[in-house]
């Protein structure tokens, strides 16, 4: 459990990254920027839990939560201008992200008890709710619509959970294998540009 | 309750290929089409439960809609091309999925109890959100806003279920009564531009 | 009780004229600008009440809530032409909206017994959540990200309560004067661009 809590954590942290760059790349102001790293780093559990009937959600009775979004945030403030040049950091943290949420939401859907497709809902879900409320915020097309290999990281991740709780493994191995699977995955998938195949029709 | 659920999964058919179709259109890869089409058919239904506090949502315990949805966005990923120059397949589907699922979502209101405001509000949004999700995520204004008779058709066919229902009649009957009404409602609109009084303003 | 509810409906009207006017600019029908009102109006609290777990939410069993939603969204459309030329209506309505759901929001979060973060996350939630629905659907940047000081007046209202409330002041006062300072807060920032410090970056 307090393995768990502080991978969450540092999920939180990465996705609250992912969300301060981006506001700093739109010149967002600071409340700005801290409001897009709560709302994306925070979006996808609040989502998680209410879906899952958790009332409050984790986010609104434990403030560590609040404060890593918030010094992400303030991180993604203050170093934005010297980092932006070398990488995409958004999508770097944001795969990160993907990947840690992935594995989380799967423990907590197997928690609740629900089947192998709602684990996998579930993880998708948790995964990708923060940087879509992100994208539709600063409105750009969510990125588990535009990347490649985006939704099917975080599939795969929830697959990686279920086979090996269902081996038995202990649940600290299955959840940070879940998570590096899904954020592998999405790695090769963002530096060889692997893609699924496409319907033809017009572009964004 | 079982012709409701066949009923549901009809809904979810529906407005999964109108997802699917809308994903085809902006060249989503396959998997990108498979989440539109999750986004738009379940979305509806998973607010509907998480408002009604009916934890997990349906979508979540029973992986029939699950694979339903994603049929539906197999079977748009694959017949898009033939499909598209003739009809705007979109829209048709969207009709179909306003109607079934403005009248599922005042079966559930009502079975929770909530009065004839609460049913209209949760019909409209059971039967609107699953298309407003779709929209925000493709970056198109809303069907809700700018189409032509659309929440209005799924008003109408909530009075009519709480019409017949209030009159006794067999729930099986409103509910293919209500579901009918709307999407008729909404086919003429489509039809012949029905449009409702506005105001004057900028456009779009 | 009595003067929180009151209180609850001033806020959805003055947050369903903001909805309305912002319809009436883009010339939506009399159907779309009520959809507008009410989703703007009622977004915040449904959010506030399902995130902690008060099913259904206020607005599916109170009707007044409707009514109140749909006779702002009427005014606005039958005084959009006159109002508008005047002032943004837009924005004077959704800053007092603004300081009443961030006060009523901390009320309701500190009666679940939530501890100060979880206050003031409720209260920005409960204040922005319905503006940021209508930016949405109309595909506007939202006020949260754009506007200055915009949940900075939230979190100056949340924290105006949560100070007051710790004093233990009569709850109606502290209510009153959580709305009064966040509002004007807002209306202040309006009035002469006050800014918080911004990274560089691109614009919108």
């Amino acid at each position: 459990m307090n393995w768990l809590y502080y991978f969450d954590l540092f999920g939180v942290f990465v996705f609250g990254l992912s969300g301060g760059f981006d506001g700093a790349k739109y010149r967002l102001d600071l409340f700005g920027i801290l409001v897009l790293s709560l709302a994306t780093s925070l979006g996808g559990g609040i989502m998680r839990d209410v879906i899952l009937g958790s009332h409050p959600p984790n986010a609104f009775i434990n403030q560590t939560y609040f404060f890593t979004a918030v010094l992400a945030g303030l991180v993604a403030f203050f170093f934005s201008k010297r980092v932006e040049r070398h990488f995409d950091f958004v999508q770097i943290a944001d795969a990160v992200g993907l990947g840690v949420f992935a594995a989380i939401g799967a423990a907590a859907a197997s928690a609740y008890g629900l089947g192998w497709f709602g684990i996998i809902l579930m993880s998708v879900l948790t995964a990708t709710g923060g940087g879509v409320v992100r994208d539709l915020l600063v409105r750009e097309i969510p990125m588990i619509l535009r990347a490649d290999f985006y939704a099917s990281a975080a599939i795969i991740g929830s697959i990686v959970y279920i086979s090996l709780d269902s081996l038995g493994i202990n649940p600290d191995i299955s959840l940070a294998a879940s998570a590096a699977t899904a954020t592998l995955s999405r790695f090769i998938a963002m530096r060889f540009g692997f893609r699924l195949p496409q319907a033809r029709g017009k572009h964004f």
